[in-house]
């Protein structure tokens, strides 16, 4: 995980990114939503060299979405149980996992989100709560919220079509180097 | 971005993550959503090593998600514009940016969803079209789907919870190694 500036930061996707962002981390979040707890069970699912997966762990310990459990001391072994950080992502990894279906399933989905009682298929979107209205462009929209820097502000006053890029934006270009 | 096996990769999620998943495809995106379709608007706002912005942007065309369109042919440059798959994908970096504001912003948010016409703060959960009803576990889980497989079905038969994780899960165990 590289980080450019603790300004890029700021946002809260970067950020996200920057405790989460990973293949292995989020395939690791998956499996411990389908109940996968200890080593070797992420290591069968992952087929994951054991040298990352423990690096993977710990950093989604640091982050906050794990706790370590000690289940046995001879020999020492720990389980990693979700916390409410961890479980709070579920939603992320579904969002995730519709627009997969929707997208790049072409046979059909392997996947799918049911009712756990009755196992109707549901149909994931991401609404605002209070209007109940899908939240999508150009309806919907980000802004700098209270906290927002400089830094936030700048990226947020991007033209937002393509066809009214002022001058400015284009002297910005860096003399040299080949751009695609 | 490494694949273990195709069998992983029938994973919605891991396909997903096979196409986007990677810091600075998903920042590319961000950007892409505030107005971005240039190289140097791009690298401006990111402030990402050319040759790793241009490899992400190939990767992205690549992925169906953005379409190249040149603007100068001299010098030829050319703009990258959101196809429907591209757009499509803003609602999971929106669930990505709720959680991020939920749990790692202490400061308060610096960017928020809003209402484009109205600037009404939007609440953004990922819902059951249908019903309604919030996305959540134990309410809601995953299945496999009509296009599973063997390996679907499989990580989808994991016990639930750690205090019913069967002996055999522990047999599994690999021989040697330090684990955590």
């Amino acid at each position: 995980m590289r980080r450019t500036s603790f300004e890029t930061l700021q946002c809260p996707i970067a950020r996200s990114l920057d405790r989460v962002g990973e293949w292995w981390s989020i395939l690791i979040l998956r499996d411990a939503y389908l109940g996968a707890t200890r080593f070797d069970q992420f290591q069968k699912s992952l087929g994951i060299a054991p040298n990352i997966l423990t690096r993977r762990l710990v950093a989604l310990v640091e982050a906050g979405m794990f706790e370590k459990h000690r289940y046995s001391d001879h020999p020492p072994r720990d389980e990693y149980r979700l916390t409410d950080r961890g479980r709070d992502f579920r939603p992320v990894l579904w969002a995730l996992l519709a627009w997969g279906n929707r997208h790049l399933a072409p046979e059909g989905p392997s996947v799918v989100i049911v009712d756990a009682e009755t196992g109707t298929l549901a149909d994931p979107v991401l609404m605002d709560r209070t209007s109940l209205r899908p939240l999508k462009a150009p309806a919907f929209r980000t802004a700098p919220g209270p906290a927002a820097n400089d830094d936030t502000h700048r990226r947020h006053a991007l033209p937002t079509t393509h066809s009214t890029i002022p001058a400015i934006h284009r002297a910005a270009r860096p003399t040299g180097g080949t751009h695609v």
